[in-house]
């Protein structure tokens, strides 16, 4: 199966910038991690294939997500888009690739209008607040969820 | 006259997503009704041509309407931005080129998110609902608005 | 087949009063126009027939809607009852006769309750801004609606 | 005790539209059922008269909520009128008239507009969601509290 | 100068309910007492002239407006369409004849949504809580406004 | 059939306190009624079978609904958990037992916050306004609804 | 009988600036017309007093309705203050001196946050919209409340 | 350590009822699952220790929280109480004890109610939409924080 | 006099946690404070007796609060319940025991959610943010309040 | 310890206006009663020293404030301004005075926009309801925390 | 040119209080700074005038307002009043001097309310969050604004 | 110093639309004025170093915050990205690099979804309405503010 994961705006300073409150793990880290995972999580040798991309553009996230609608899964994060993007919540809905949203931080417990995703709800599912592990449970999450959904 | 045709987020996705909600026509083929209606509204030959583009970035549609600021009209369909975009606002209000919003499904159907275009009261007009004859009819009325207006 | 254009309150003041806002048509000529471009859009003679009226009574709009319940299309500028006639909202959905809305002036450019619309949501499109045009692109769009219907 | 029943805007169609929503009996039958169950109420032969009728219009319901004054009871389905009518909450307020409201459907959980009942705060009850047979209740409630009243 | 008075929904009911809120005067005795001050204020006899008129419907007061289009003013008391009337609203807007709204209750220390006037934006002034002498002070007001205009 | 009337906080009180708003009946003379009213609704002797039951905890509440999940119908005043309670919500959803809600008060004419009703959306139906008489037509609701629903 | 006419905040300035909206006559002038309007409707020599100010300090308007808690009424321009000061309502309430509210221009057509008068809900009556006529119509409507109370 | 495993309001139902939305696994099912779990994230025996507990009692879900304050982590399905209890929020703020809020159905797509959680903001993060393996992320989630917080 | 001293939930934690937020004293060192508080206010031995009870169950401080309905005072504390129980409210409201709502923290300076008190309304005063001196003010205030109303 | 007693907008109406409101008694008896107890709570002769002052100009109540920034403390009833001023808030604020917020009546209880105290946030801590027991107990109040304070 | 400097309530605390928010400046150094820079602005000697003032009373800066009506420009500091005072927005547009709104603090990052302001719309320009600079650039601002204007 | 000037969307069409808003300048115009004021304020040659740049994308803005971490100062102008962006504002407070948000026009007094701004909160001050001077003054602040960061 093919997963993305995608790294929303201002995740490539992961490690550099607030280690206290994104953790001091920089995203190519996480992305070893995820790839680490990825392969731990296969049953057969590469059955569980990763691309991992970063950008700050709205609209690099959107072609991203169309650029392989036979992807079996994403896991994203869409930072700051989390809250104001209705166009990449409209790239989800209408490629229908089972999107799991992740956050390192709870979102719930900063400002007012974090709390509000537009993405969440064509999503399959979100896990916030558990910093690198968020992604890492995400990757589980949607690599159980496409094995299901095979199966069913 | 020329006029531009600017499709947003996600439409390039048309004809092979959705279609019970989008039509199944593609954008191409969408363009090519347009380009032939052009034809077939001139008076002269030529005298209605049209660009047509797509861009799933917010950025590169602000591009585009400043690119030939003396052009006579667009017919744009913000996609997603409808709903989020000031800048694309803006960007109409500040180069005043007579501009007509259309969306090929009916916003007001939706969720109340889409009730509220940012767009809108910028244009001309705006026309919803009647899938790809929304672009169509979106051509007629500009074409109609600038000799009216060259007339006046 | 049966198309009723349905004019609601004030639009009897057509083309006597602020025709600035409005345009210098008046109701009767604007139906004329419509008659016109119902007989050019008819494929064959009396394809498209038309039934004009106004009136200012909220009821009699809803009694016109219920009379002809086999119409095939409804044009309809609801007027201000737009924003707050919850019962022209269940007559059009109780009867199920598409219907577009359409406005003279880009009712999203004006004051902020004007925004919202009971009726839009249980039409089949909308059209505003465009003056008498909204009409006849509203007679277009539901001429092929009903011609799209037939075949599907 | 003479007791009015006035159906608001829409209830004409009943039976003939959407049975699934609103039940397959129409209007008549309904009425029907209330004069026999009047009948059946009654302790002595045309205790409970019934005045049966329906209009589109807001105003013809306030005229008829005028027109007897010394009306016993009212029972009323204000249709689309419930959600928008401040004049139909006067009239019953000036006349104070007691009033039990009825719904066919139930309203709450419908879009969020019909949530708000601007005539059921001067009302002496309400009843939704029970097809005819809310009329029905509503009038073994208003007889009963006719009664009530008269012997308090 | 010709005036006309007009009077919304249930003020009709006047002087038989509720007088301890809207007097013990009807509404006959109020358009008489309005004749009279037309007489006392006018500079030569029939001076001001007053057509006074009641209706429940929301559709025969809009008629009325549009009826006299050249009248010179018009003392109103929209009842409970003051609130929800959108269309009345466009009536007075669309004639341009100069409104007075009046109230007999201060409709400020009511419920809340009888703050809210649709009306009172398009009027040239507003005079509530003073019974019957609300339409008084507004024929005064709408003569001297009358008048002020002619000389300006 | 077996319907369950739960009677939700500060009903035990019922009676004793406040009597101009809830009646002077207690709660053991409501359910006596209902009892009796059971009786002569069953077509055959025990048709309708009742279990009343009153607590202040939201808790047992859930526990009484999830204890006879083949229950017929409820009949439930939920109290003040109407206005907060997405926990019984969800009891009643998660069941699917039939379920009517009712109130001895008109809630729509008390405090704002007693407008919505977190529960109706989930019910068949609500009964609210006529005191004790709530709950018998409550229960004729009911069981008429059970007899269609087996008869369908 | 004894009437305090308060002019509120910037009123001092009236003629001299904005003559377009506030009208030309300076707030002396409206004094002396308002002393020469008491004169007139005096049914005997004296018998309306009137006391003029004007402050821009919300402390000392308060002070002057607390200075004759024996008046017999007010009529008083609020002006900013009329929709930020609880301290005023309070004043007024607290005294029970019947207070009219006048407004020189209509606050209904300016900018939203001039909609809500907090002061209003606790006076007699609202005239709003006439300019110098609103305090002139203001002292007639007073002198009638007062007569009639004492009538009463 | 010692995790506590908190089922709020009707998740006892799991299984039984609409297995389309919740999944066809029961309660029992579940919490053996998360046993073996624990077991198999155990580095030594015994070393993850689960206690799963359910209630529809907000009273008894706030007892078992306070009952072992020292215990390591906490993984919580809050249910219908989610929305509606600042109660179980105070007691886990109290107590300190890091809990995981899980939820099987994607709380984001349902009624926009469901989308305000009272519980997040006080807890180490959120897990929805993945069924019962929400429940599976959830502990190996709180399993990993308590060894970070111990290592640092 | 009998006055009930009841603490809502998660105050039995009291000065075992967040000593800094809620002081270090704990609930049975504040009960015995609050004892020999009402033994000093009694005028005779025994003339202020007080039951003390603490719980984290909504139902059962309803339970308590109807136990003894010719109680002469309440001071309660409802902790979380105090933004989220109507059914606490009506508790206070229909048996009419004279109450005065404490918290330790001052609530009006924490999340906004705090700032709203559903059961402040129904209460005879509120006291906040004094510690464990709001209860011992609460006391004197009640039992002042009791004498006032003996005497009255 | 020096205390100041500021009593805002009104209060010198106290005694003479709406005694069922706010007491019979006048402010004076009050600032009487406030020494008594002063001297009644001091443990050395003049240990608590009062100021006691009243303005109705918002103005005026910041000066005293600042007039004596080493006081010790502030009981402060703002009345009107309680809901409408950030500048008194600031005052508060910025001298880090503690002051106690009190107010006569059950702000609670009355219009929702009482139900905002700007001043609250940056208080010890508020009593309200009690009459003139609320100086009373906010005396008690402010003298107990400085006394606290010292000894921490 | 003359220019006044206002400031509002609490700025004569400058220095003395909460240095770590406002600066260790006093308000005499302040305007000290001012008028250098006012010389230092001066084409010639004099040029720029400078009346530096403050008050506590909103009264107070709205006499100021109009004191001077041939000011040239105002560099106001609101304070508290920003957010509240409707009377000094209409004192600025009522004497159309030139304003510059000036905050030491970022109000945008404070408190919800402090992100409102009453006076900015009627101001040339505002400038927040900068201490004492605030100040030095309004009056550059301003100095700027009335060159400009009167070379226009 | 090393300072950012970063101009936001539709900035690059300063001069050449709308100079009655947006004055008559071109955007390389305020770079070169800007760039000569930088060498007017440092006080060594070369001491303030500006980097200008225009990009009508979100994300290009952000890779510009990104691109030169270790900037001392950023002067931006987000335009309409300023009522839109939280990455915007990520990306600032993520860096921490000192940001002066600055506007052309008065936002304030323009439509109100541009009184609030998601990027303020995380800048260190805000300056609007005084167009090219906007930014001058905003890099006279960045230059002071760095100065005394670095003598602090």
């Amino acid at each position: 199966m093919r997963i993305q994961v995608l790294h929303g705006p201002n995740l490539n300073l992961l490690g550099t910038r607030e280690p206290d409150v994104y953790g001091s793990r920089d995203l190519a880290s996480i992305d070893r991690m995820l790839v680490d995972l990825a392969r731990e999580l296969s049953a057969a040798p590469g059955e569980v294939e990763l691309v991992c991309r970063q950008s700050n553009h709205e609209g690099a996230l959107i072609d991203w997500i169309h650029e392989d609608p036979a992807a079996d899964g994403i896991v994203m994060n869409p930072g700051g888009y989390t809250h104001t993007s209705v166009a990449i919540r409209d790239a989800i809905a209408a490629t229908e690739i089972p999107t799991i949203e992740v956050h390192l931080s709870n979102v719930h417990a900063r400002e007012p209008f974090r709390r509000r995703s537009l993405i969440a709800p064509v999503c399959v599912g979100t896990i916030a607040g558990l910093g690198a592990s968020s992604y890492a449970l995400g990757l589980r999450a949607i690599v159980e969820y496409v094995r299901a959904r095979r199966n069913a």
